[in-house]
């Protein structure tokens, strides 16, 4: 029956985060230890150690790992008020790419796997990261364009090649990088391995300065030389890297529409703040209606990405691979909130190009996620090649 | 629980009547009954009568009054099947303004009263018209600016003014008018009343041809002169005018989102057929992306629309008002379906421009839909208000 | 050097036009002799009656054909005047699809050609229509998929096809027809013909319902069957019709935006007076920001269209093809127009929905030119390609 | 006579200032002297003796002061070839906020303030900023909202207050300051004073983080702790500072246009190169009608932007204020470069998000212009305003 009324316990355990987001995280928001690539990793930690107290630490984890085994919905609920702040996921161990790394492992991952990377990860006591991003010629907006390579030797995968835009290389411990598998016994194509990031020839180049900076870590530049990974680090089967990739990107590109709701409404809140009380020619701006225009479309902009986002979770919640919704939830969302944040800039005005409010971080965040986890043209692509198609079935 | 799973009745119930919308009533489409202001009576009537022998009359209605007493999500649904013909909600009795008419007489007449108008009305016996808007110095989108005066004399209210855009006047059996009571025993201000359309003095001067042309009876422009009304014909309470038409206005703006949803998602579906048919520049036009787009925009637009009317009217259901979360439902809906009927004339070029389909009748619905029941203008400025107190009171 | 200053003539020919439409034109907008399908000729032969006496029929025609021979830049200038009428540009003999006629009659037809068909329709005896467009699968925004046929046979073509949305064909005197000639002395290909409107086998099918409804004569559905044209009858050469459909393109589109522009204005000074007279919510409208930025991004529209359009003039009078600066123009100009429309539809609210005032014609004309004379997609096909091959060559 | 053909003088000169920028200018940009707050002051010292040693320094100025005396129109074709290095306007010392001091001087000041401040700010020998922006609830988009005083006293006056997002101040040598005079002998009212950035009292308390990072010294907070500031350093007379700011403002907004449509040109060309290289799902991404039709609206807005600037320029020329028209140019130029920018940036991709290209960085100044010298809110008010005036008194 068609219902939007979270239950007491989500209800319960939303309060509970947004508390802790308020008192305990948005106080760091100032701390010195974060930079131009996502706070340190002591920060993290610390925060990491706040979120544990409060019983808040990778709550989407399952319960044998330590968490709570939130379904999809709890977490549209949770991850949304934990997004609040910029380092609230962070601290609660529920961003991006462990989140969707932890996810995958889940999945996938053999219980050997699963004891020696999930374990640490699900705890915290380590990051991960995703290598899948190649420069031009490769893998970007299309995997099938795949350079890497991973040739078979003795028992192991030797990968060469260059990733780039690796969000969180810098101070993880591990990552799961596509290479294309050329021979070997177990099959050949898009393949994912696992490799600790001191795999010899495993090398950070540089961490690539960007508009978003947010993320643990940044994004990083990576050359694999020749670097061998023993054939049981295969994540899954050979050949199957781009399915995989798939079973990781629906859940993922959603929980990054609910921890942006957050930021989104954080930013939102701030800018409506400020329409309040900030006068001009004679009045609260905020009484202004190019003002308060801007922050209706606001309230509607972020009202509907909350229940496109409630939609897929349901979905996937129900068993649903929701490829094509998730699909249509990341581009409906991500465009959304972008246009939140820009407007919530232009109400702040001179003060919204300023760090003196998170607004002007949230802005930047938000141009970001209309590229990263699919830009919005290759989702629209997709849809409309799905609208176009099932149009002529039902001829 | 949030769940987006209508129950297996509305599914039955949404069934049967896209059953009967394909069959029965889109082949009266090209019927030459319709003009430029609507099908004719004697087309309603037929339609009505095939609605009947369906058991899909005024589903809305009580059942006391011969309707099946839907709930307002099974309307979200019902309605929205039976919009994807504009002669559907005519067919089925749940179209604008008789729907919301039977809404208000539901919450508001007296038995006497409703006896005498609902239950004809109720049964599609009548039709009905709703009198409030008039031109310029007026009430417009400003209701306040009401100068329709109704004087009390001799148990009876006689009310002199000029009422425009009233759709349905023509053909119409009887009325509510707003008038702003100036004197009597019961007190003062804008009331409504009950008049039949042959009152001495009520006359219609004219059908206003307007860009849109699905409402039976088009858009009428009255007269009151001296139109003697007794005194048992208020509707409700003298003075509280204003407030019954926010108890009517609410879920009747619903309603219309439920409906030209149905609507918009023909219109999709004529669009995403002819891109997969015809071609241009090597091959279907749906094949290229700056058509495909468009109708990714449309799936989007369609699916948000859906869920922001599905919210609300499950709002409704729980006994919310919903004033401000309707206000932007209507907002985000009319100009969502807008944007969706725009992009299908545009995907079928010139044959968009033409009646060879029933889009560019659809279109100019939608362009209207913008105006009717609150421009978008005077939404965003009441939503926008209502944000800027919210965060004047979360200080 | 670098001036936006018009001659003392164009000031003084301008306002002479300016009169002339408010004086003699307007007054007609209200005859009962405009229906669906344009004025009907009769008023259309008043109307240039009208205009020849004050010697301002056919501007831009050539002095030996009896007009003015005015430049683009001239041609701009005149014509927005001239379109502040929906029927000024047909008094003045300046509409399409005439006005482009006329154009490529002068520029390709023999001498005998124009003695036959050029000077009759110069000087507004008979009315013409070019026939090129094609229901599916036929030409349409890919000209090249011209299916209407041309035998050779006995010093004709015998012509073959169906053609609609044939602007004006109803009353016209002759038409100009593409059709793709597959054998013959001269060679085949896409080929122009003149050819009578009597010509046996040619028929009007029907006249097609469409949104836009000011061109006169309507648009019509042609069927060309075994329809026999003297070889003399070829415009130019055989096979080198797509080439001058492009040399008829370029000026006629530019003309279009021309028009329209003065149309828009019209619209915007409707909207704007309204908006200064009705008042809502304790003020006029127009001091509501929400109206006020409406009118104020007409300003930026109609001016920045007005530039963009003297800009491709003044490309044509030094002799440029100006085919992508033409594109870039009707593109930003019929979409920066259409939104005048709209936004006027809007500010005049539910009036603006009805024939009480000329802008819900021009809300329709202006939907209908986004799509005539290559839709926005085309447009922005054509320059978006020739950017990257610019880009391209550039390295 | 309209036309839009530079002069031969003005082609010359754009050539040699756009060669100027790509040899001499470009390879600065990865200068480790950059940073958040602009570059360092040594590095613009290196590029101002570039440009004197080319003669292009100061092109604006009027060679009494050893500039190049430009005209208007000369500007907007020098400044955007200027432009399309963020660098190009620093180093030919035609950036804000000198050049408005520079303009604004040549236009107020007195022969002995141009002699100690106007002649080594045009020589590049100083710098200096414009002290009028305050915190809430000072003057911001309403200047009249100033909160900073002076107070007469023994032929000084006492200026006190806060200043922020003041541009350049770190590593001026004076600055124009606006403040309110409460008292003394020649009235009162907002009113400008030249100071040197040395004088006791004036402190910088901070240098803002923000958004934008191109301009040189970046945005500054400023005290003004009781700075005494000598009677004939009143710039023009006290109580006309509002006046002045205007004629600062129109064509200081103007040259903002003409160095941003440089940069968003830069932005364009990187895009469109990006655009036939990268590939994506079989093709150059700039095949996919996805990716072309961003670069086709980048082309339209770049050329209605050059179209809408180049018009101002001329209007100014003509000794025209041009308030209205600049307010419309500025308001139409920086949303359409931003939407430029904003396409580029997705056309890039995640490359788009890094500094791997400058890209990255003209998106954030875009961002930033839709703010400075009136946002775009303010300039829709004002154009808005006097468009419904006009039509009340064409009335």
């Amino acid at each position: 029956m068609i219902d939007f009324t979270p239950t007491p316990e989500q209800l319960a355990l939303k309060q509970r985060v947004e508390q802790f987001i308020r008192r305990r995280i948005i106080p760091f928001e100032s701390d010195l230890r974060i930079g131009p690539h996502g706070p340190r990793d002591d920060l993290r930690i610390e925060l990491n150690t706040l979120a544990r107290h409060e019983g808040l630490l990778a709550p989407q984890v399952d319960t044998r790992y330590g968490g709570m085994g939130l379904s999809h919905v709890d977490r549209a609920i949770v991850f949304e008020a934990a997004g609040y702040s910029l380092l609230g996921p962070i601290s609660m161990h529920c961003a991006a790419p462990d989140e969707g790394n932890m996810h995958l492992l889940e999945a996938v991952a053999t219980s050997a796997q699963k004891e020696r990377w999930l374990c640490p990860l699900a705890t915290a006591k380590v990051r991960s990261c995703f290598a899948m991003t190649e420069p031009a010629p490769g893998a970007g907006a299309d995997p099938r364009q795949l350079v890497t390579v991973a040739r078979y030797e003795a028992d192991h995968y030797v990968v060469t090649g260059v990733k780039w835009l690796i969000t969180g290389a810098q101070g993880a411990a591990f990552t799961i990088v596509m290479a294309n598998v050329v021979d070997g016994p177990n099959g050949t194509g898009p393949t994912m391995f696992l490799a600790d990031m001191n795999t010899p020839g495993l090398r950070i180049e540089r961490i690539m300065d960007s508009l978003d900076q947010s993320f643990i870590g940044g994004h990083a530049q990576l050359t694999f030389n020749q670097v061998r990974i023993p054939a049981d680090q295969v994540l899954g089967a050979v050949g199957e890297g781009l399915r995989y990739a798939q079973v990781r990107l629906a859940p993922a590109r959603l929980t990054h529409c609910m921890r942006w709701l957050g930021a989104a409404q954080r930013a939102n809140d701030i800018a409506s703040t400020h329409a309040g009380r900030r006068t001009a020619f004679g009045k609260p701006i905020g009484e202004h209606e190019g003002v308060s225009f801007m922050l209706a479309d606001n309230e509607v902009d972020l009202h509907l990405s909350r229940l496109a986002t409630w939609h897929v979770a349901w979905l996937l919640d129900r068993g649903d691979r929701a490829g094509r919704q998730s699909s249509m939830a990341k581009l409906a969302v991500s465009e959304a909130l972008y246009r939140v944040a820009d407007r919530c800039v232009q109400v702040l005005g001179g003060l919204g190009l300023t760090r003196d409010t998170v607004v002007e971080r949230i802005f930047r965040e938000l141009r970001a996620f209309r590229i990263y986890d699919g830009p919005s043209e290759v989702h629209r692509w997709s849809i409309g090649r799905a609208a176009v198609k099932a149009a002529r079935e039902a001829e």
